[in-house]
């Protein structure tokens, strides 16, 4: 099989009419004067992003996944996407087709449709990017920079279960499953989002860990965040030091929960939310003049240093 | 300098204001009901599609040009695009202020703008992936399915040229320069794609050899292709057997020509736009009724062979 053969058997049925059978040079669609286009792109690279021995259906929900949850953060409803895979030549016909049945069970439970992309040998490595299309109505999309003087900042979940999941990767203990589960199946909060679109003023996907990511709300909004640590919610059914969770927590990325600001006003709203939508809401901070540094600790929390992840 | 930082430096002042300073979890921009929106996705790979030792700034164009040529072949105006790359540790601080040299440079020159992407690390190789977006007016964007029986095929510039290049790339021979730099600087023909948005039924980038990409037409416009061997373009200044020459022509990837489908009756309109361009246009061939092979030659040409380029 040449590409074009794996991209009519496994890509073709992802597809509706805006990929033109994807047998065109590009995608094409109307578009809506009342809506805006949100477009995100996350690259997922072996070795880096995932170890490469997953299952290939588990690579392919997190590459959907982490993309979704781009769209979340700006409350947008996420309509469809294209993929690129870079695939060394001896590992195609394996990695294929189980790749496809991921993206074709996550497409169903998100509801958007793959309309074009490219499919190419490698030397060594799989390289996987997916840019994701979302819609607003005109000018309703969450961007960081929104938080005002006096505003609270929220957080959905738990956080820090991801980056348990990975360093106990290996673990058979009781009680890890549910934290090696979320680090390969980020749960996008996309119903979250839209949920919140009327709510929030600023908001974040937390992909970085919860203080790197703040501090791009606090940045972009030109204010400090007091963070109160005592209140992040922490993962407490799994047997670790509350040190080593609530480091976790502060640094520790792959959660791709929502952090967001709202008026103080909105706090019932949020309980609403939170009930309808069964996620744990919780204020863990709230935003002042920048004085300084834009992650402040209420009480010098001792666990406050920058060991955030850096790609270089 | 870690990624955001890298971001800032060199990515940042690609950007025009649908970017938000590439400081938030996706790009906006309003859509315009009276136009299309046509997307398109080209990934580069080190090793397959660049050696690598390339001047980083001619990879970025490359990129780019590959991805334009595509906005090109469906007569649209290019207005921007989003970037991912991976790239090994060790190669990011040489790699980087060049590559987004030679981006700033043919975004100039083109006229489109940086909307967003993603920067990480990889462990072997680079990998890049541009997401190039255009707009034609409603339903004016021009497919590889529109020709008609009796329809005659047109190709741009001269043919094989890359590929001559890519074979000949360390010659030092006079005469190969002009090659070489085909290889590496394709020619996306954007303004000629706007120009044959009213003449051109079909249309294709000849990106995987001539033989390939016409086959693309006909198939998806159920019919055949009569090829006139003879009449294919040629650089018959480069001093190459002419069997060289015609088989880098019809099987050679990399040329980036425009080849396309019109009525007989649009010749004379066809050569307007050639001599105002000052790009050739040659009759290459017509549109029969489908019979047995998507591709057939006048007088049964002894160099039809498929071995056109297959990742796989």
């Amino acid at each position: 099989m040449n590409e074009f053969d794996y991209i009519e058997k496994y890509f073709k049925p992802l597809t509706n009419e805006v990929a033109r059978n994807l047998s065109d040079d590009a995608a094409v669609f109307k578009q809506r004067s009342k809506y805006d286009l949100v477009v995100s792109t996350d690259t997922l690279a072996e070795g880096i992003h995932f170890f490469g021995n997953e299952n290939p259906k588990d690579i392919a929900k997190k590459s959907l996944r982490v993309n979704l949850s781009d769209m979340a953060a700006m409350g947008a409803k996420p309509i469809f996407y294209n993929l690129s895979i870079s695939i060394p030549k001896n590992k195609v016909k394996y990695f294929l087709p189980k790749f496809a049945k991921g993206l074709d069970e996550d497409q169903e439970l998100f509801g958007l449709k793959l309309i074009g992309g490219d499919l190419t040998s490698s030397l060594q490595n799989i390289n996987i990017t997916i840019t994701i299309f979302g819609e607003t109505l005109n000018k309703k999309s969450i961007s960081r920079g929104g938080a005002k003087l006096g505003d609270l900042l929220f957080v959905s979940g738990v956080l820090g279960l991801s980056k348990i999941g990975l360093d106990n990767f290996k673990t058979k203990l009781k009680g890890f499953s549910v934290a090696k589960n979320k680090y390969l199946f980020p749960e996008p909060r996309v119903d979250l989002g839209l949920s919140l679109n009327k709510i929030a003023n600023s908001m974040i996907d937390i992909s970085d860990g919860l203080v790197q990511d703040a501090s791009h709300l606090a940045k972009n909004s030109n204010l400090s965040i007091v963070l109160d640590a005592e209140k992040i919610p922490l993962p407490l059914s799994i047997n670790l030091k509350k040190d080593i969770l609530l480091n976790a927590a502060l640094y520790g990325g792959d959660d791709y929960e929502l952090l967001f600001s709202c008026k103080p006003t909105y706090e019932n709203s949020l309980k609403k939310v939170s009930l309808e939508q069964n996620i744990k809401l919780t204020r863990i901070g709230f935003f002042q003049k920048f004085k300084k540094e834009h992650i402040l600790f209420q009480n010098q929390h001792q666990f406050y240093q920058n060991k955030s992840y850096s790609h270089f």
